[in-house]
């Protein structure tokens, strides 16, 4: 497995994999590599004759006053991950290589105005930015994201079509602690109190997956996932919403591909959690 | 010589082209070919293997009460101007196969504040959103840009730049009918009257170039071109400016790269001019 830093290496060797017929995989990461992750990286493996995983913690997708400083970072364990699950190549760039005095940006219209992108006003635009330029610097044939971002994922794939980017992209289903909390880097913010705190959230994805079974006023389960999340003292609910998957616009109804999303702080964590519709997640 | 209109085939043939090798060279257009197209398409030729001419009239970089509808069309002139500089491919979408209910846009701050972006405010955004698309279906090595769109080619090459696109961006002298009039596809619409009118541009660039040979002082070249161009009755000064042509920031000394450059309306004509200092145009 090789560990590159600059983008030009990294373009000679997708290049190079390219000419040879080889498929491409790319699996974009911020680093501090779990679970969720792993599962992305081992079917990305399963899937391309080339294994790229890019760690690169995004400044462009941070606001001002959000844990850029503090997001946990432990490269060397990340590198022992990557290579047990048989990628091919680390792409690590510090963030003078990926933006030097930047001014082009990557923007979608429409589906980053809610949910993560009402209280991230900036976000999208930089993960719509970084993603670009990871697909147009590592030429994937496909590209794998966790379905726990899933205004992310619905993001991407617009973007991908708007485009015209050769990339299909794989969402893959969250991940979860054996007691039901969804993986996620940020969870080791959690004190052991707040850990146990955060339980609300799977079980208000629970409960409202069990109740979109039989009903489908949108606004009843909503409120249902709301009642679990408030009867939690530690949380404070930043979204929790019921839209259409592939636009992000709130519906009334609960159909196929229905997401109910949900961002909820517990004390300085931020996490997310949802559900689709039809038990595709 | 192809002429392709969906995204699919083109990507297709391109994919080829690069597979067996062949350098690709793209000039973008909107069609309505003159000699200024002309030159670009034929230094194409020399310099690539394989040709793509693409001619599509974007709607995305036109204002609401712009000339979008007005915009000269003859696609089978076009057609034939191509193959005879040699295309290998024309690629002529519909608007439709372009923009599917789009909702991603590259963007550049900065750069697109000033000049025609004043102006235009929505323009860049557009240029930069279907040359990415562009560059995406196409693939070229090389992609040929002329000097006239002098603010278009400071803002392709920055963004080029940031979202790590493998093209070379190359920008090609103004050419111009010999009484000095910048080609334009929009020259269609002068009368005689304007005809004769719209030479106030070419005269203030020749007299502004020969004064930026003795005069460093920004506002004093800048002052003499506005006096010319104001000395025509017909002409309408959208701006004259002096700006850096890397950054398009205003300068008030005039050095080496110093851009000077200028969009005048004669009658509904919006034409443009500029000159670099340093005899590079």
């Amino acid at each position: 497995m090789k560990v590159l830093k600059t983008v030009d290496e990294v373009k000679k060797l997708s290049n190079q994999w390219k000419k040879e017929g080889k498929t491409v995989g790319l699996v974009p990461t911020m680093g501090y590599l779990h679970e969720g992750h792993m599962s992305l990286i081992e079917r990305c493996r399963k899937e391309n004759d080339k294994v790229i995983v890019s760690i690169f913690v995004n400044p462009a997708q941070f606001g001002e006053n959000e844990d850029l400083d503090a997001y946990p970072k432990d490269f060397e364990k990340d590198k022992a991950l990557c290579e047990k699950a048989g990628a091919d190549l680390i792409f690590n760039p510090d963030t003078s290589e990926m933006y030097s005095n930047p001014r082009t940006y990557v923007n979608i219209d429409g589906l980053s105005d809610y949910l993560c992108g009402k209280s991230r006003p900036i976000h999208f635009r930089g993960v719509c930015t970084v993603v670009s330029k990871l697909f147009i610097i590592t030429k994937p044939d496909n590209a794998y994201f966790g379905q726990k971002d899933a205004q992310q994922l619905a993001i991407i794939k617009k973007m991908v079509k708007d485009l015209n980017f050769d990339v299909n992209i794989v969402g893959c289903p969250i991940v979860r602690e054996e007691d039901g909390l969804a993986k996620s880097s940020r969870n080791v913010y959690l004190n052991a109190k707040e850990r146990k705190a955060a339980l609300c959230l799977s079980k208000a994805i629970t409960a409202g997956k069990l109740l979109a079974n039989s009903e489908t006023d949108a606004d009843k389960v909503k409120n249902e996932m709301i009642k679990i999340i408030e009867a939690e003292p530690l949380a404070k609910i930043d979204y929790v919403e019921i839209v259409d998957n592939e636009t992000m616009q709130p519906v009334s109804e609960i159909k196929d591909n229905t997401l109910a999303a949900m961002a909820v702080y517990i004390g300085k964590a931020r996490l997310l959690d949802n559900f689709i519709k039809e038990g595709k997640n």
